[in-house]
């Protein structure tokens, strides 16, 4: 890689069940936010990356990459434009692709977009199209979905580490706490134990408040050479590591039903490229598209040990105030979890953290930052590593 | 780009309704091919990337970047795996981003694949996910298919230049002669203009033997730094130039129906960086969905003017033995279309082309070699330009 590289605009939509807008809408909203965000027009843009994980299935639109464009009045520009997919990293993947061609002084601004929309499809068909992140011969086929494959995680953590339901609840709690300070989140209401305890079983040991939902929403991000950010905006956050991982998509493949391995091999990368450790993370955005998925996220990128996730949790070693805040978008569980706009948004989030702008979520004084998201039960995972100017 | 990349393994399965196998199976079998291909081990493979349009909603997988990764029975290396789609032209964006990774110092060897399984599901599930990559509000949802809209492009074609139906035939026919002598084509069979023209009408003026097929496919290279590549085989063949380009998705918003500005956008990004021009290309592999596209294709890349495509094939200038050697492989026509597929295959094609391996559709002593493919009807583009080892 020959140069750094800075954020210099984000831009989020309100996520939720959003039936009065499209597909099409939600991103060019989230882009010409981004646009808005700084001083870079639409001519100025040498590259597009989108992420989104099924719009085949949910909105029977493919090709989305020249649509974003399109839609956003740059169609004539004729840009390279590239849709990325790794389920519910897509978005995370999106950003890392566009990181790497301004990086490599390929393109000199580029845009990363990640957008999904859920809601126009029945109940059962999000089921089956989450289902597609699972091993369709090994897994889904067989009768287990998305959440029951989860659960076997969730159960496993149980019993090799003690790990209670009641901790599990508690990450709920959490997120919806931030999430409640947060204008863009699909849930803003604060929830107790007693709530995900009392809420409906999915998937024994899960139940409905262990999930995020299924939403609608975009994010964007627009990226420029670290030297040539000062001429599009006074903010520019520094991207300090990046790192991308695989594993075994089918969890019966593989070693461990408790440990992410596509997550500990990109945080190697992102950690080593960044120049710091775990210690040093000061805010961090993870994918929780289930609790447990948020436990294993905060002991595989090392804040904590195997296993005490669920008690560092009840400590409050992440809440806002606690030694690794985590999630102060309220994360996929309370800001929602539109497939392929989720990676984007976490890096939006932590754009706001980095320069001060979070307001009642604001953590205090962040210099790292670092966002998690994962495809799948974890078989991808993307990981960056963000400093706030000097 | 700081390094010039090599191609130096490559990987192609027999195309076709394949229904012995299945998406996993075709994909690693074409990555085994490539990996014998070259002294290369799985060890050695730092990134992976693969091109699938609608793997979702054809075998109901996404994810299918660590999947691949897992089927070959390297899921423990870890490596960054990134799923890339734009439509048809999947497999040639898929390949631009491993080209990309290893060109910038990222990555040393990378590995990209594309694959496709279309014959599992009805063939009327196939119109509609083909029109997925059309513009869904605008096009699709008001009932304008895939071929209806290549109607469109054709008639245009045929009233503004003059452009006969019997031309249009001669795509196909030489099409199919060309894939009579590729034992990896679908369809290894000679035709007559009489063949075309007496096929069951689809879409006036596209007949049946006007279209590419549904395939059944997958593809794979390997990709290293060019001054790397003899510790790997003694045959590499150079990655001169890579360009990209996009457009409106919907036919109407465009200034032109028969021109494809993201195929000249993309090739003038890839002559730039070979430094050659339209009339150095020796042997080309173009976007042949519709027999039109080869049309529009060479008079794009610039063989031959605007308008003239027709003439200029019906006097022999495409054949093996003509100015301009298009589609030795059989083209999408003949060696068959797996979407995600076919950008790779048409690079394995011109490889064996360059290292004169091609057997009795070898185009005589060819040094460069260009192939174009391209998603939907024409949005998103992508050129490359190869080099025979010197």
């Amino acid at each position: 890689m020959t140069r750094d590289v800075a954020i210099i605009g984000v831009g989020l939509t309100k996520f939720g069940e959003l039936w009065e807008t499209s597909f099409r809408n939600l991103i060019t909203d989230a882009g010409m936010k981004a646009i808005l965000d700084c001083k870079v027009t639409g001519e100025d843009i040498d590259a597009l990356y989108v992420g989104s994980m099924s719009s085949g299935q949910f909105v029977n639109q493919e090709l989305v990459a020249p649509l974003v464009l399109d839609s956003a009045g740059l169609a004539d520009s004729h840009i390279p434009t590239t849709r990325v997919e790794g389920a519910g990293a897509s978005g995370g993947m999106a950003f890392r692709q566009a990181f790497l061609a301004v990086a490599s002084g390929q393109v000199d601004v580029a845009i990363a977009g990640g957008v999904e929309k859920m809601t126009d499809v029945p109940e059962r068909e999000v089921t089956k199209i989450l289902g597609a992140a699972s091993d369709q011969e090994w897994e889904a086929f067989l009768g287990a979905t998305d959440p029951a494959l989860h659960a076997l995680i969730a159960k496993r953590h149980m019993e090799k580490h003690g790990t209670t339901r009641e901790q599990l609840a508690r990450v709920a709690v959490q997120n919806h706490k931030h999430g409640a300070q947060n204008p863009s989140a699909q849930f803003q209401k604060e929830i107790t134990v007693e709530t995900v305890l009392g809420s409906p079983l999915i998937a024994d040991p899960l139940r409905v408040f262990d999930t995020a939902p299924a939403s609608d929403g975009a994010a964007a991000i627009i990226l420029c050479p670290l030297d040539e950010a000062e001429s599009y905006t006074s903010r520019p956050v520094r991207i300090a590591g990046s790192g991308q991982g695989s594993d075994y998509l089918s969890l019966a493949a593989r070693q461990s039903l408790v440990t992410f391995e596509a997550t500990k091999h990109a945080a190697r990368s992102a950690y080593k490229s960044a120049g710091i450790e775990a210690k040093d993370v000061d805010v961090c955005e993870v994918h929780d598209s289930y609790t447990i998925n948020q436990l294993l996220a905060i002991e595989d990128l090392g804040f904590c040990k195997k296993g005490e996730g669920g008690a560092y949790t009840a400590r409050g070693e992440t809440a806002l105030t606690g030694a690794h805040p985590i999630n102060p978008s309220g994360g996929l569980k309370a800001r929602g979890h539109p497939l392929g706009a989720t990676g984007i948004a976490q890096i939006c989030e932590l754009t706001w953290q980095l320069r001060r702008e979070a307001g009642p979520r604001q953590v205090k004084n962040p210099q790292w930052a670092l966002a998690q998201n994962t495809g799948g039960t974890g078989a991808a995972a993307v990981v960056h590593i963000l400093e706030a100017a000097k």
